[in-house]
C-alpha cells in the first residue's frame, strides 16, 4: 500500500521534531543564556495523484504547518478527515516527492490513488471559499458532517470513569517531543480499556490528530468504533468531525470545548468529554458511555 | 469607512461569545449535572467586493471558525495580516450581508474595496495550494514573509523586564469569556510600559490576533510600531507573521514558541518572548528590546 518509510512507522523521532536554539531566560531579576529545545514547524505540502479530465498528474492539495515525522499518516489522515479520499483502500501509493530541490527533500508528500476511484479535490476548496448561497452557520456546518458520517450510537462500550481520568497520564508517557520542548500538541488512541494504541505529537492539534487516524488507516484498522481518542488541547468543531469520519466514537481533551464541538458530538450520538485533568472531567454529550 | 456596527465597538459580548450547556461534571466518584459555559465557535464568512475583470460582485474570500464579536475587525484584520488588502485605506465599507436566509444573519461579512485599488484575491489560494515548484521549507516560507515585511530594527524601545512579567495578569483582566468558560483564547496589545490598548477574545489564536489588528487599522494605529503583542497560546509561524505585517515588533506568547516562529522573528528583527508565566520568561529573538 505504500513505499518503505524513512522515519514513519513509530512515534516522531526526537531528532527531528525538536530543534536547539540559543535563548535567554529572565526568571525575577536574573537573565541566563542558554540552549533551550523548541518543537520544530516546517510546512507540508501534499500532493495527489488521481485521474483529473482523463490524465494523472501530481496536484498540489494544501501546505500545512506540521512538526516533521510521521508525514505519511498526516497525509493520509488529512485526504480521508477532510472528506478528499472516500477510504483508506483508495491509496496506492504515499511517497516524498524526489524531484524538487534539495532543501524542500522531506516536505512534499505525493500520494498516488487507484485507477478508478472518485476522490473529490474540490472539496477542499468548497470549505476554504463556500460559493453556496446557503446559510453560513453552526447548523449548516454541523448538517454537513451529518451527512458525511453515520451517527454512532453504538461503538465503545461503557467506559469506567476511573479508566478516563487516567488517559493523560498514560498520554504523558508517550509525549517525548513535549517532555523536552513543552510545547506541543498530542494525539492518543486508547482502547475502552485505557491501553494506549498509538500517540503523535505535533505543533498542530489538528494534524496530530491527522497522524493518528493515517497511521490506523495504514494498519487497517478504520473505523475505530472501538476507540477513545485524546487531545492535548482544547476540543473543536473541526476534531469532532475528524474524530467522526475516522468511526471514533468518543473524544476527549485536556481542555474546554466550544459549543459547536459540543452539538456536533451530540447530534452524531458521539461521546465529549472536556477539562479531562485533575481528577475531573466534564462530559458535554454522550453521557451514556461513561460508567460511575 | 465603514457601516454603523452592531456589537462591533468594545470588546466581544459575553452574551454573544458565550452558551451555556447542561453538562456532567465527574469529579472522584461524584457526578453533578448542571449548566456550564462554552466558548461559541461559529463559523464566519469573508466577502470581498472589489473589481475583478471589469466587474464588482462579492467574491467568497474564506470561511473562519471564530467566537462572534467584533467581526468586522476580524474581516479586516485577516484581510490585511493575509496580505490580500494593501492597507486600511483600501477599505470604504464593512457590513454584514442582509440578503441571505435568517439562519446566516451575523454569519456573512462583506468587505469593499475602494476603485482602482489592487486587491490580491489569489494570495490566499496560493496559500493553500502552493502551484510553484519551488522549495517548500522553513526557508521559503521566511523568505515569504521577509519580501513582504520590512525589518523592524526599531520601533519599540526598551521594555522594562517588569513591565513584561506583568503584561499576562494585565490580559485577564480582559478575559471576560475566559473567565466564563476557561478555554478561549485571547490576544492584546500593551504600550511599550505596559498599558492594554485592546483585549480580543476567540476560540482561534489566529482570530482573536486578527481582531487586534482589525481594531488598530479600524482606529488608524497602524503600523503598531510602539505596541507589545501577548497571546495566550503558543507563538507559532503565523502569528509572527501576522504581528509582522501589522508592523508590531514584540510579541509575547503565555505558551512556547515553535523553531520557525523563533527564526521568522530574529529574521525580521523582532523581539519574541515565550512561557510567560510563573514571574519567567524566555526571549528567543529580540533581547536587545528587554532592560534588565
Amino acid at each position: 500500500m505504500r513505499e518503505a518509510p524513512r522515519s514513519e512507522g513509530g512515534a516522531t523521532p526526537l531528532a527531528e521534531a525538536t530543534r536547539r536554539l540559543s535563548t535567554h531566560t529572565f526568571h525575577g531579576g536574573r537573565v541566563e543564556e542558554g540552549p533551550d529545545h523548541l518543537a520544530v514547524e516546517e510546512p507540508l505540502e501534499i500532493r495527489v495523484i488521481a485521474e483529473r479530465a482523463g490524465r494523472r498528474e501530481p496536484y498540489p492539495l494544501a501546505v500545512t504547518m506540521r512538526t516533521p515525522g510521521s508525514d505519511f499518516e498526516l497525509a493520509i489522515g488529512f485526504l480521508l478527515t477532510e472528506g478528499i479520499l472516500p477510504d483508506p483502500g483508495a491509496v496506492v501509493r504515499v511517497a516524498y516527492c524526489e524531484s524538487g530541490p534539495p532543501e524542500a527533500a522531506g516536505n512534499v508528500v505525493e500520494v498516488t490513488v487507484a485507477p478508478g476511484v472518485g476522490v473529490d479535490l474540490e472539496r477542499h476548496r468548497r470549505n476554504v471559499y463556500t460559493t453556496s448561497s446557503c446559510g453560513v452557520c453552526g447548523k449548516s456546518s454541523l448538517d454537513r458532517v451529518r451527512v458525511a458520517c453515520e451517527p454512532m450510537l453504538g461503538g465503545v462500550p461503557s467506559v469506567d470513569h476511573n479508566t478516563i481520568q487516567r488517559l493523560p497520564q498514560r498520554l504523558a508517557v508517550g509525549q517525548a517531543a513535549f517532555a523536552r520542548t513543552g510545547g506541543i500538541h498530542a494525539a492518543a488512541l486508547f482502547t475502552p480499556r485505557g491501553e494506549p494504541l498509538v500517540v503523535r505529537e505535533d505543533v498542530g492539534r489538528h494534524n496530530a490528530v491527522d497522524k493518528v487516524v493515517g497511521f490506523l488507516a495504514l494498519a487497517g484498522h478504520l473505523p475505530a468504533r472501538q476507540g477513545l481518542l485524546l487531545v492535548s488541547g482544547r476540543a473543536s468543531f473541526e476534531l469532532v468531525q475528524k474524530a467522526a469520519v475516522a468511526g471514533i466514537p468518543f473524544l476527549a481533551a485536556v481542555g474546554a470545548a466550544s459549543s459547536l464541538a459540543a452539538e456536533t458530538a451530540a447530534a452524531l450520538g458521539m461521546t465529549l468529554v472536556g477539562f479531562l485533568r485533575d481528577e475531573r472531567f466534564v462530559v458535554y454529550a454522550g453521557r451514556e458511555r461513561i460508567a460511575g
